[in-house]
């Protein structure tokens, strides 16, 4: 007799506290992998849909977190968390919490702490896709924390998506969110600015986008930076195919055509600043990608 | 009896006036092709190695235009263009004039309006290569102005590169030209910045970059822009799966988490307030893309 549920027995239990949007991604995408799903959130509706999924729904976080080897926290900020996950310290105690919710490095390395101090094996994560995502194999999701920890459940963090871990720091996953949001916003804010420029004199968005999306970006751009990332770690910027100076003036002519043009030059103008500071500071000579040099320090006050 | 120059009869003649690094290259492409070239420059020595290619050297400029229907410019500025081709208004009279050196929609503009004056066919173009790729089939190069001016030369300039006609108004291919490196100086700056909030906790910039480029630049990013291109030409930008406030929210977090690494937060500080700056102007519920609303208006006087 084949049982359609047999799957499940060998699927690892998983607890998941929050469910918010993304909280309930994660619960739902583990019950379709047949995983035992045990649910909180502090207002319980929220998870009516899941227990009618199969979820068992816990009254307190105590005994959700007894119900599973490994539990998921995906909750707003640090602070929520602690709140939430105090009171069930004990139950945690020699189990494994996986906080995917939202901090800085700082903050994470604080929440390993504190597990580390009730006995509780931790892994901080990030997760870099939308809820309506969760669950591909395609969908990142990045760890960080002792690989004796991730390694035993990395098939279970696998219903999840594609799960990469960055090293024992557990501070490494929200810093590489934080690093591929900013490399995220300032590319899209790129691309804003450049397709305001074009839209000056009527070009459409979707034109210029098959321009500089579909050709330049991969084929000049991404080239580029793949190319000279082992530079950046040497820290050598040799200037024989183009100075700092001579990127300096084009900084200067995309501020002055962005102001002939009517738009905004608020962009153009700061990274015009930020090559001035890198010349100021001797890399007039070297190459663009000395400006590496400036972000690894904080501005100079005002 | 076959002679092996015969196809260089069915090359259009060019001249190539400025023998800079870029010159030089266009020249030597030409040649390559089995074009008639003649070339001119103020320093007549920069072409020894064109002449000993094949290249005829003009004693002056007027000389020089006068022996192709085509002639490409490639200098500096617009200054100097005009100053060197003033003297030759009139042996360019009849004749096709594609300016190559960079300047502003304007500048552009100004130069085409010269040339109609002289009777001059003009177009202007941006080079989107470094000079060593000149002459390769994938060697984007930009032009605009009259298309009965550049379908004719497009065989010709099809020497050079991968002729792209972006439309009738001359100041478009150096609008393309500078809107085009303002977003590969926004995705670089990115990228560098990015790199920088990772290497605060040691992460290499070849790890970042595999990660970064290689996964969530083509993946994410790119996938967006194209998406999302049809809604900033309807100005439509619905909140649904994400608000201004939310994004806004992101950006301050982006710049704590730098403040908080020790690295440079004058990038992400400027693009919350360019965030915020759209929240004031009533986009808060709408998603990031109306940031391109904030870019089509020069920003307020600090």
């Amino acid at each position: 007799m084949t049982n359609p549920h047999s799957s499940d027995l060998r699927r690892s239990p998983v607890t998941v506290l929050g469910l918010g949007p993304m909280g309930v991604a994660l619960a739902g995408s583990l019950l379709a992998k047949g995983h035992a799903v045990t649910i909180w959130n502090r207002t319980p509706s929220k998870g009516d849909g899941l227990v009618a999924g199969g979820a068992r729904r816990a009254a307190t976080v105590a005994e959700a977190v007894s119900q599973s080897p490994l539990t998921l926290v995906c909750l707003n900020d640090y602070a929520t968390t602690h709140e939430i996950l105090d009171p069930a310290a004990e139950a945690l105690s020699g189990r494994v919490l996986v906080n995917l919710g939202s901090g800085t490095p700082a903050e994470a390395r604080s929440a390993a702490a504190w597990a580390a101090g009730h006995d509780v094996a931790y892994l901080d994560g990030a997760i870099m896709v939308p809820p309506p995502l969760v669950g591909r194999p395609d969908a990142v999701f990045l760890y960080s924390g002792s690989p004796g920890v991730f390694d035993p459940h990395r098939e279970t963090l696998a219903s999840l998506g594609d799960p990469r871990h960055l090293g024992a720091d557990p501070g490494l996953a929200v810093l590489h969110n934080a690093a591929l949001l900013d490399l995220m916003y300032a590319t899209m804010n790129g691309f804003l600015h450049a397709t305001a420029m074009v839209a000056s004199a009527g070009v459409s968005a979707v034109e210029f986008a098959d321009l500089a999306v579909n050709w330049f970006m991969p084929t000049v751009i991404d080239a580029t930076l793949i190319a000279q990332a082992p530079s950046l770690d040497k820290g050598d910027y040799p200037g024989d195919l183009g100075t700092m100076e001579m990127n300096a003036n084009a900084l200067e002519h995309i501020t002055r055509t962005s102001v002939e043009q009517g738009i905004h030059a608020g962009q153009p103008r700061l990274m015009r600043r930020i090559a001035e500071r890198a010349i100021a500071e001797g890399h007039g000579g070297e190459n663009y990608l000395a400006v590496f040099e400036i972000f690894k320090k904080p501005e100079p006050a005002e």
